[in-house]
């Protein structure tokens, strides 16, 4: 028998994604952990916890005997293995087994530019990709720019065989992964192992790839999963009943996309915290109702579109959707009509709020209300609930002027984003001239641009590359976007500076106009001062001095306002522009 | 403008105390934070987050520069700072301001013998001894044996001036204070710094010195925190308006003695959550209604024993205790009689159970219920809840046999509980060789007896030293006991093994009475085959042999059953003591 002391069981035990695979199946071994419904044909799939581990360790054997997969050690990522995949029970199974045999998990946001995911794959090196049936057409696509890179394509599908193609080297998951041993002696790998690589959307040039160790993910999620120690729970959630936490029974539906900076966390919070998983492939408001109803979805988060989509889907009346009692709206202003509506339908959705970045794994920016707010009423709450909140416990952030020191809490001084902490990226892979673009001085530069008020709550602004510069002043285009989003009329509106030879740049807004209202140019300046101006939340200088009525509001592939076509195309916006200068713009 | 990579602050930020104590501050510098209530006069100092930083940065600067402290580096510990001290707010701002600055803070448990004492002190070789003024009659008393050790003793209280004294190198806490500044630049130490160390009681030779890195503590507070993430409300508690979390707004009590294992974590805890801590001094029953109803109190950990003196304190209806909403009563079996009168008057008293040691910094094992459970009545959830418990996430904990094999959890077969994970000691302060009979094959073996039941709760059976070898099986004595105490006759039950030829050892118990009860010492015998042979939870074999019942159960100075002293004066409780043996003992 062996003794003495155990540095790597006690001081350095390390903390490993590991850890959280193995809680759900030894707590509820013979409990349903992981449901999936094939968004294309309805279909369910099933698995208890015992299953799901089973099929994780399976995978591991895959990729370890199968494929050679080399693990990695800190400083050395091990062998990258991409996923092309929706939000499927096989894409959960690939989250664990890869990182925890000491991979690295590379999941490949399938809604990029095609050029874009060739990039990725080609510049993380991918040695095997793991593909969804209904994400075979982008493969089929981009083959011939990543065939010399990856060595194998795993396919995977509800339906046996493989399809007909013209990509070699494509398996099968499913007949592979039913030929290995059920059980895996998973290793104590050392804690700084890189475990996934994200990249970015790739707005300003090629997408950026953050890697993230275990240690960094187990510390997000952790400190994630203490929020609720130091939340405040408003006094009408706790009259209305929604005050209490769910704990093990809440049942998650994760509609964010696991290859969107890891699903926001969810894939490692609700294995750790054993949770029943419900995993829809791809959002359709039927599936996302069937599902609620059939496997009692208590929680969600969904963006003001799919709210949208929700309140104007015809069968909705038909579907039970009671069970759910924890919907957060957040990802964008809530205009005020949809709100109404959305408070007759559900009563227990509560507008949320957060910010984060491929960078940050994402998480560090949260809503929650502080001590003293709790017996506010709803309405009050609520506007405290759409700032985009405080830093999580455990961050360093600061909202700073160009020299580092921070701006003064004035709720309008403006200043970028700066953040350091336990889960912040160390560096992109293979990059380092980019990451010494970020990290300066000790601290990670996110390029976002937000103000402080006294309360210590962060708004979001602006993204720092499209604030505009109007004379010695910065206006700030989100800040404008969000403000103008809560006019009853409006849908959508963007701000975009355009060159001018007196300020250098002035404020150009494009708004379109919600189905069955009609509204002018100068109504919406005519908004903006009422509820912006009178409200001391923007000063008169930062109203937009032309003004667009358009259905026409460029996107980029991911959905972003492209402002970069506008600035591009310019002379076609400015024809449809009006000129709103006017009194109410001097200073 | 320096740019690169900063492992530092991404990578390896490290996990340290210092980002507790800046929480409060920057999110509530102007709300009280800490409550001080002076056992003795009854006098009250509060403290906004802002004042108790700042004197918390004085405290930092009375060490390095009046005193020399100096830092530790990983592997070498710092200064080793002593404190003598109960729950006051000097006491938490010695608990943030040594780890901090480097420094090992060593809470002396002063209700050690003083033999006991006067080893702790030695051995750590404490530079600096701080001590409040109720606390130096001991030092008085042990003066002699550690003035050569100790270099400055610095005298804590709330009245100006120093005592008469023959203890040399006493200076003024609060005057020293005065003079330092009161902004501090507290270093980014390496997370692997020593914080602390804690003595063991001793019961079995000299106390033994666990040490306890920042990131140790740091991670079990962190898991801690992240509890109400997993922990299932109970449907019941949800209809009583228990169910919410207070998050920040709860007002914690801390009743443990702060030097006992980190006071079982709460300044970390309450600090962190930036909650309003109400620090009682020592516990008197007064104190505890007064602060209660003054500082609305809401969250409380209490043992049967001070449920007891609250509910026979005369006055108790003059207070108003309403905000007591959080009251958990563990530590020990809670009798049934108590039970039913605590729910009359404390309706919102919940029963837990835990266990930890110093030796895990401590908390490894909490009650809860699991997620099937939730609608299941009081009672039965009140029998989950006095199980000892579940593993804390994060942590491994095993039951095993001899040979290391996990023991059938068939809620019957005992086992020593080892434990790994990233909050238990790595080792004892200056005793390899004491480390060495602990760790053993990569487990902390924690010399206590335990049992497993099919849902995976443990409960604690005994000490391995305190178990009765019965012929070939074992006894344990802490589950008879806490059987014992459950009768509504039983006041308080002793348990241990006296030898027998035939069997080698047999029970023999100890039963006090509860005033106003009659019984007799087959009473005890008839309760426990009626509420433990008879429900599975003992076999018959278990049964003690010889039954005493008796005011004179010997305690050791700390309030834990002395058994080694009926051990060693068997004579006396073998007179006093009647044979039950019968055919109830036959298997």
């Amino acid at each position: 028998m062996e003794s003495g002391t155990y540095p790597e069981f006690s001081t350095h035990y390390p903390l490993l994604l590991t850890t959280f695979m193995k809680r759900p199946v030894s707590l509820y071994p013979q409990q349903i952990g992981v449901v999936y419904r094939n968004h294309v044909t309805g279909e369910y799939s099933r698995f208890t916890w015992d299953q799901w581990y089973r099929r994780t360790a399976q995978l591991a054997h895959m990729l370890q005997s199968q494929f050679g997969v080399k693990p990695g050690r800190p400083g050395a990522p091990g062998d990258r293995i991409g996923t092309m995949a929706l939000n499927t029970h096989r894409h959960l199974e690939l989250y664990y087994a890869v990182p925890c045999m000491g991979a690295t998990l590379h999941p490949i946001n399938v809604r990029l530019a095609p050029e874009h995911v060739i990039y990725t794959i080609n510049h993380a090196q991918d040695k095997i990709v793991f593909i969804d049936d209904a994400v075979m057409p982008l493969l089929e696509n981009i083959y011939d720019h990543i065939k010399d890179t990856v060595e194998m394509f795993v396919y995977m599908s509800d339906r046996p065989g493989l399809p007909e193609t013209r990509v070699k080297n494509l398996v099968s998951y499913e007949a592979l992964l039913a030929q290995q041993p059920d059980q895996y002696d998973w290793p104590y790998l050392h804690e700084d192992t890189n475990a996934t690589l994200c990249y970015t959307t790739g707005t300003t040039g090629q997408p950026k790839g953050a890697m993230f160790t275990h240690r960094q993910l187990y510390l997000m999620t952790l400190h994630v999963m203490a929020m609720p120690s130091v939340v405040n729970t408003p006094q009408h959630d706790i009259d209305a009943g929604v005050g209490a936490r769910l704990g093990e029974n809440a049942v998650p539906m994760l509609n964010t996309p696991m290859f969107h900076i890891h699903g926001w966390g969810a894939p490692f919070i609700n294995v750790f915290s054993a949770q029943k998983i419900v995993l829809p492939g791809s959002f359709t408001v039927q599936g996302f109702c069937e599902l609620v109803e059939r496997e009692k979805v208590t929680s969600v988060g969904i963006v003001p579109t799919v709210a949208a989509m929700l309140l104007e889907y015809p069968d909705l009346d038909k579907y039970d959707l009671s069970s759910l009692t924890r919907i957060g709206v957040g990802g964008g202003a809530l205009p005020l009509g949809l709100k109404t509506k959305l408070e007759q339908l559900m009563p227990n959705f509560r507008v949320s709020s957060g910010y984060g970045m491929t960078e940050t794994a994402p998480t560090t920016i949260m809503s929650f209300v502080k001590k003293h707010m709790v017996d506010w009423g709803r309405e009050q709450i609520d506007e405290i609930m759409v700032k985009t909140g405080l830093p999580l416990p455990g961050l360093e952030v600061r909202v700073v002027d160009p020299d580092g020191n921070p701006v003064p809490q004035d709720d309008r001084t403006v200043g970028e984003i700066v953040i350091r902490g336990p889960w912040v990226t160390e560096q992109y892979f293979r990059a380092p001239e980019r990451t010494a673009e970020v990290w300066r001085d000790g601290w990670f530069h996110t390029g976002d641009i937000a103000k402080v008020d006294a309360e210590g709550y962060i708004v979001i602004a602006d993204r720092l590359k499209d604030v505009i510069r109007s004379g010695a002043e910065m206006v700030p285009t989100v800040l404008l976007e969000n403000l103008i989003s809560m006019a009853d009329f409006v849908l959508e509106a963007m701000v975009v500076g355009v060159p001018d030879p007196v300020w250098g740049e002035k404020p150009l807004a494009l708004v379109s106009l919600r189905p069955g209202h009609e509204a002018s140019e100068q109504d919406v300046i005519d908004f903006l001062i009422r509820h912006g101006v009178d409200t001391g939340k923007i000063t008169k200088w930062m109203l937009p001095r032309l003004v667009a009525i358009t259905r026409d509001i460029p996107k980029t592939s991911v959905g972003k306002y492209n402002k970069k076509q506008v600035r591009e195309q310019l002379d076609r916006f400015l024809a449809i522009a009006k000129d709103v200068s006017g009194p109410a713009h001097s200073q």
